[in-house]
């Protein structure tokens, strides 16, 4: 019986889909801070290339992947999809799970996928050099890694807390030629300002967001962004559309498509394409968002216009957002301690398309341990979230005795997160989630 | 244009292959060191189960492969056979360069082809627990997997040095269930005696075998071995029989065959299959093992019968050895740091079957960094071995215009190695060869 289910590498997509046009409404458009107005797409061109400021606010059903960003998804895509079924018999459900695992990147996760056409359209428009931030490394190694391929210069702030704690991940980027500056950083002002004020200062994704869009104002460069807007949930749609044809392969129609959320383009990319199918009447799945319960932003946050950032410089989103003044609980899933959910997957939420649940980090480590031990992948702390969920309703369906098809993504491996594992099996890891005060004075930030 | 090629899960190998048949002469039989007589198979009974006896002196010149273990196989094999075309555009090369890549294996090596099958051998004849030794953690992490799939307790001995720098390798084993002693420990009556001596002792892998082996002696309890012997060797044939396929789908035959070794299973394991067509006559490739300058048994050794351990507690085997007095210098290839060479493997290189190489470990880690920035997967240090060896020969063919089909191993991922590349990308690595009055010393330990 097979438990891997490999695409051809002639099947490799050749569009990523877009769901925009296929909505019965149109998400809210972002508005310019200053005027509360809906935001000049041309407002984004000292960030962003011309090609991806289209993608983001583009109403075509597909937009072609260009060909020299296939040659190198090809280095790891079409990623395979597994049938646990050594989960499945552990959990003793009739229940038949399936795995998309996105582990195999250069970086170990899913951020590649908008990585590489990212450095590739800014390299396309003459940027010798991108900057960005990452907290705990997934995202600056995945740009290092695609700058790389095109000979662009990648600089990364990295949270200060994170650079010291986890010196791995900055190796890695370095190893991808990329340049890292712990942040705050005298490099630039915003990071010159706050270590004036506090020499010792940890750092946050905000003030790192700050630093590295101000250092892209330098000549020849521009800034990258590793969730949240538009373009990059359009870019991993390519998870979703290899899912399906390998899904097909295996003769199943899911019943239910499970991710785990931060900001959103794990969960984005491979349910997307599912959705369209369900909205075109092809299959009848159920969508289940997976957050953490430290930063619950879809179960617990407001749909509100906030901004992007800790300090308020990006324009006005509508999404759900636990106010851009939270810090979150410093759970081991880095990758989900945001304070807002992607504006458009906010949309669908409110239309109602999908359902979401917050979990509790000990829950989701005992996912990660069960499948380890019987896969033999080790998941990244942000995947667990979505294994926990599906390990739930895979035991339910061992209550009802219903076969359901569950179809999840393992968005990375947690070769780099073994010490969170360590807290967690030797009872040093607790349950925090967020607190209603904490919440209620966050919220209260909003503009 | 393909640059991987999946192999159908329906073409898992069934058998693994036995080269001693096919020799021109057999290998010198082990002695027992009390009589320089020929080794009793009968005596390894306390340490392996009867199957794993049969197969290390096996003239068979198949052995057919468990489907129990062919199941477990199956969460990561058929292993993905890479064109790295983007490192040969780099390198300027009419070379064609073809890598069989084993790191998405459980622990993230070659190693669990062994680890599984010698769990599945004790687990039929009842056995309830498993102890070995590991030094940097590829080999333990590898054992814990496989025990857990057959509900088998495991206990590793790790080098006091490496459990205290390696955490991540540590965790990585008690995440699959196994419980890790710091060798010395005080658990075995070897470990005491070592500890009363020098409380705050490194450990070695001699003293880490000799815990093992005596903590083997329990009821219910047997010995496992990661490299070496003949039955890891005859394991790790699945790696090049399955090359074997791809590189007849990729419509190739090689002209040389590279891999890295240290114990030299891995190299066995992808060549000796590869070897086999040569003796046939169906194809000629020139085969060449890549070790390390600080640790060459094949370059540097001599041809000596000597003790597997450090302590002499093993039996005699001839084989290339730097003797067993020797402590080669902490390369960070902590795989390679084995003062002799698979028996088998031995023999082969007297019989003048393959040539060896011994590299200096900053060329190796260039090599390594090159890879990762071109073809997206971070080597392990081991590995870089076989691609500084592969890139010098494509090197060569660049200036010869010689357009050669060069095979090599990929044993495993640099997830877990990433602090050697900072040490490597930071100036600190230096080459350190053996010197050879420390060769002479421990050459004179030869009993």
């Amino acid at each position: 019986m097979a438990n891997r289910f490999p695409l051809d590498a002639s099947r490799l997509p050749r569009r990523w889909y877009n769901v925009v046009p296929d909505l019965p409404a149109p998400p809210p458009p972002p508005l310019d801070p200053a005027t509360r107005a809906p935001l000049d797409p041309a407002a984004l061109e000292p960030l962003f290339p011309p090609d991806l400021i289209t993608q983001e606010t583009s109403t075509d059903r597909y937009v072609d992947i260009p060909e020299a960003v296939r040659e190198i998804y090809r280095l790891w895509r079409p990623t395979p999809l597994l049938r646990a079924r050594r989960l499945e018999r552990a959990l003793g459900t009739p229940a038949r799970i399936y795995v998309k695992y996105e582990g195999g990147s250069p970086s170990g996760s899913h951020k590649p996928n908008t990585a590489v056409p990212q450095a590739y359209y800014n390299a396309r428009l003459g940027v010798r050099r991108l900057t960005t931030e990452t907290g705990a490394g997934q995202w600056g190694s995945a740009l290092a890694f695609a700058a790389a391929q095109f000979d662009l210069a990648c600089e990364v702030w990295m949270v200060r807390s994170s650079y010291d704690q986890k010196p791995y991940r900055r190796s890695m980027m370095e190893l991808f030629g990329a340049t890292v500056h712990p942040s705050p950083s005298p490099a630039t002002r915003a990071g010159a300002a706050v270590l004036a004020a506090d020499p010792s200062s940890p750092g946050s994704l905000g003030i790192a967001i700050s630093e590295a869009v101000e250092a892209a104002a330098a000549p020849g460069t521009r800034y990258a962004v590793g969730s949240v807007l538009n373009h990059v949930l359009l870019h991993q749609t390519v998870i979703g559309e290899e899912a399906l044809e390998q899904l097909t392969m295996a003769g199943e129609t899911p019943d239910l498509v499970v991710g785990c959320t931060g900001g959103g383009s794990n969960f984005a990319g491979l349910a997307l394409p599912f959705l369209r199918e369900k909205m075109a009447g092809t299959m009848s799945p159920a969508f289940l968002a997976a957050e953490p319960a430290a930063c619950p932003s879809l179960t617990r946050g407001r749909y509100a216009y906030d901004h992007g950032d800790a300090a308020g410089l990006t324009p006005l989103f509508k999404m759900h957002t636990l106010g851009r003044g939270l810090v979150p609980d410093p759970i081991h899933a880095g990758g989900l301690r945001y304070h807002g959910m992607a504006p458009l997957l906010s949309h669908l939420y409110e239309l109602g398309l999908f359902t979401a649940v917050a979990l509790p980090q000990r829950a989701c480590f005992d996912a990660g341990v069960l499948f380890a031990r019987t896969e033999g992948i080790v998941p990244a702390p942000e995947p667990t979230h979505a294994l926990a969920a599906t390990v739930t309703e895979a035991r339910r369906c061992a209550e009802t005795g219903e076969p359901k098809v569950i179809l999840t993504a393992l968005c990375g491996h947690g070769h780099l997160d073994l010490a969170a594992y360590d807290a967690h099996l030797s009872g040093r890891l607790q349950d925090r989630p967020l607190p209603e005060p904490d919440l209620r004075a966050a919220l209260s930030h909003l503009p």
